[in-house]
């Protein structure tokens, strides 16, 4: 089996916003031999799937920086760190990125980012019966349209690239999962 | 509908193996501010499911320095300049990770790993009908242990946890999407 290196150094190289980039030293187990390794930590990651009464998904179109695209995603952002809990952030982020809120609101799952390159984790929250209740609320950084869409028009937006961020589509993997446990 | 925001400035800030990091500066269509964002520019990425011809699928332990774990993955890694296509990349990962191959290798989708902060694109396939040829080959940055799986085990993995990685949650939305339309 494969065994933990051991880690003999971080040095941190700069603070970027929503990450911090540090080189990290470590010893094979297997051959003894060290390396660097360039890696970055963030608090954790939130994102959410926004189901209306009437079975419609709540997505939003964003101007992302790292890509200079304008994509397709469903809610999310950074926990921040005085939010009480991930789900708290990931209700926090609906109402604000889109002005839909719901107190029903489901864990789906917990995937890794990036284990390669960041340290931290992505927890998925679906909400039900979201209904719009305020304006967006988002910050002078940010430009957001919001576009509901047939949730069944969902696996043909991935398929086409449409919903491309992997994150998201993660999101609806795990949706696709409890959906055929418990069918919603 | 949103916007591109216009592009004033980049600075590199510096090189860090698989990435470099640049600090973007944009206008904002919407209020005329502008604003920085640091952003990650790498070469795309590839990753791919190995099927067997008995239906088990090749997984990889592999020791992670960004969340310093031991994760489940399948095989991939970044697109090397001298690489031909983003297929052959993917190969070349397969043997070099596994010591599987296989000829019959099929595009399964794209995925943008997070456009939020990093410019690049993750090309994923699916290779059929994979033997074992060789030993896997890997440098001595890595340690790679592979363990077969049933393909019927994968959700389970997913839901559970044991495979976390976002670009590897993808792949399989996509494998799965692949399925319904031509059961494998």
């Amino acid at each position: 089996m494969v065994e933990k290196w051991q880690h003999v150094d971080s040095e941190e190289i700069g603070s970027y916003r929503v990450f911090k980039l540090r080189k990290e030293t470590s010893v094979s187990p297997r051959t003894g031999n060290e390396h660097a390794f360039y890696v970055m930590d963030s608090n954790d990651w939130v994102n959410i799937i926004p189901l209306t009464p009437e079975g419609k998904v709540v997505l939003i179109h964003q101007y992302r920086h790292g890509n200079r695209e304008v994509t397709l995603e469903i809610p999310g952002g950074v926990i921040d760190d005085d939010d009480p809990s991930p789900a708290a952030a990931a209700r926090r982020e609906l109402v604000e990125e889109t002005g839909y809120d719901s107190d029903d609101i489901v864990p789906l799952g917990v995937v890794t980012p990036n284990p390669a390159i960041i340290n931290n984790r992505c927890h998925t929250f679906l909400a039900r019966n979201v209904r719009r209740t305020q304006k967006p609320d988002f910050d002078s950084s940010e430009d957001i349209a919001v576009e509901l869409f047939e949730l069944t028009a969902i696996p043909e937006l991935i398929r086409t690239g449409k919903i491309s961020h992997a994150l998201v589509v993660a999101a609806f993997y795990h949706f696709d999962h409890l959906r055929e446990q418990n069918p919603y």
